[in-house]
């Protein structure tokens, strides 16, 4: 693509550095971009600026935090006894936005993938198991990780991590550990259902 | 969506705005950034800040230029006597890719379209009139307009338009008009293309 001008292209270049944006899209967004006023221009490269710069990792969970804590941790109003672990920040925003769940998260940043090159040492996993240690508060954690093979492998690495550091200490572990329901989505019809859902969710019925 | 911090959710909030882009993508594009070095998010923002600051429209034919004319209109080198009528600037940068083009543009900012409002006063209809006037070196002008009612309406407009002017004159016209032509595209398959097209194709044949 000729394009008229070099500002233009530089503006091009580096939108379609983000995912999913290709060049034609790219393209498409700053010829927007240039229709509206300049004050939009300024506010978007603002906003972006400031929230790569000002955006830290909570110290304690790893989600997206403005201070040392994020806006959970620093929530004493938090049941301290429930530690969900999520792959991703994303994650933590779906569940919160269920306004269902009141404890509190743990991020790994990622699912273990030998494939990927990921291991528990790419991950938040160290923290993770200080967290659990002796001292700890939680009486349950909840694996809220995918349901494929890398979400299964990384939540059961997690459970044997957790029953060895009590085994270690020679104490009995008291610690509940839960995964997330798989079955039919709401909504969902029977008949467009995968095989494997469909066995799992007759597997694990519900009884009245 | 419940946003971790403000100013993430500041910038989905401005990311959002743009076209095609709803707040789910705005978030994956941002914690994207977030993910990638600070110099990143400050290219990005200082790229779309200035593109939209020092970005102004072609003095002559309405064209994206940095200067007040355009490279086109601005390069001696190319072919005064053609004139290529589009509706919008990426028109010009599609045809450019070509490279098989030497003549001047004119970007009309639009088409003719009473459904949405658009009448010859929203476009650079004007400002075209004025080009083609008695004293102008164009011999041709090729209204490389979509093949929409709307661009066919536009196209018949101008050409009315540019009698009329002559007429008024009392000169006889000796401006040449064409259209892109229609057809089947390359690599097409007869049997896929749809009947209006293959109608024209067949009418509008190109003897050997």
């Amino acid at each position: 693509m000729e394009y008229p001008t070099k500002l233009i292209e530089q503006a091009v270049h580096e939108v379609a550095k983000l995912p999913g944006i290709g060049r034609k899209t790219a393209l498409r967004l700053v010829l927007n971009l240039l229709r509206r006023p300049e004050q939009d221009a300024k506010d978007l490269a603002a906003a972006l600026e400031a929230v790569r710069l000002h955006t830290r990792y909570c110290r304690v969970c790893f989600h997206i935090a403005e201070a040392e804590l994020c806006s959970v941790c620093a929530n004493p109003a938090r049941d301290q006894a429930l530690l969900c672990i999520v792959e991703n920040s994303r994650d933590v925003m779906a569940i919160e936005s269920t306004g269902q769940y009141r404890g509190l998260y743990h991020v790994l940043g990622g699912v273990i993938s030998p494939m990927d090159g990921i291991g528990p040492d790419e991950l938040n996993m160290a923290a993770l198991l200080e967290r659990l240690g002796p001292a700890t508060e939680v009486k349950e954690i909840i694996l809220a990780l995918g349901a494929t093979v890398e979400g299964d492998t990384t939540g059961f690495y997690i459970q044997r991590k957790v029953q060895e550091a009590f085994a270690l200490l020679a104490l009995p572990s008291a610690l509940k550990v839960s995964t997330l329901a798989r079955g039919l989505p709401v909504g969902g019809e029977l008949e467009y259902a995968d095989e494997i859902t469909l066995a799992r969710s007759i597997a694990q019925r519900i009884s009245y």
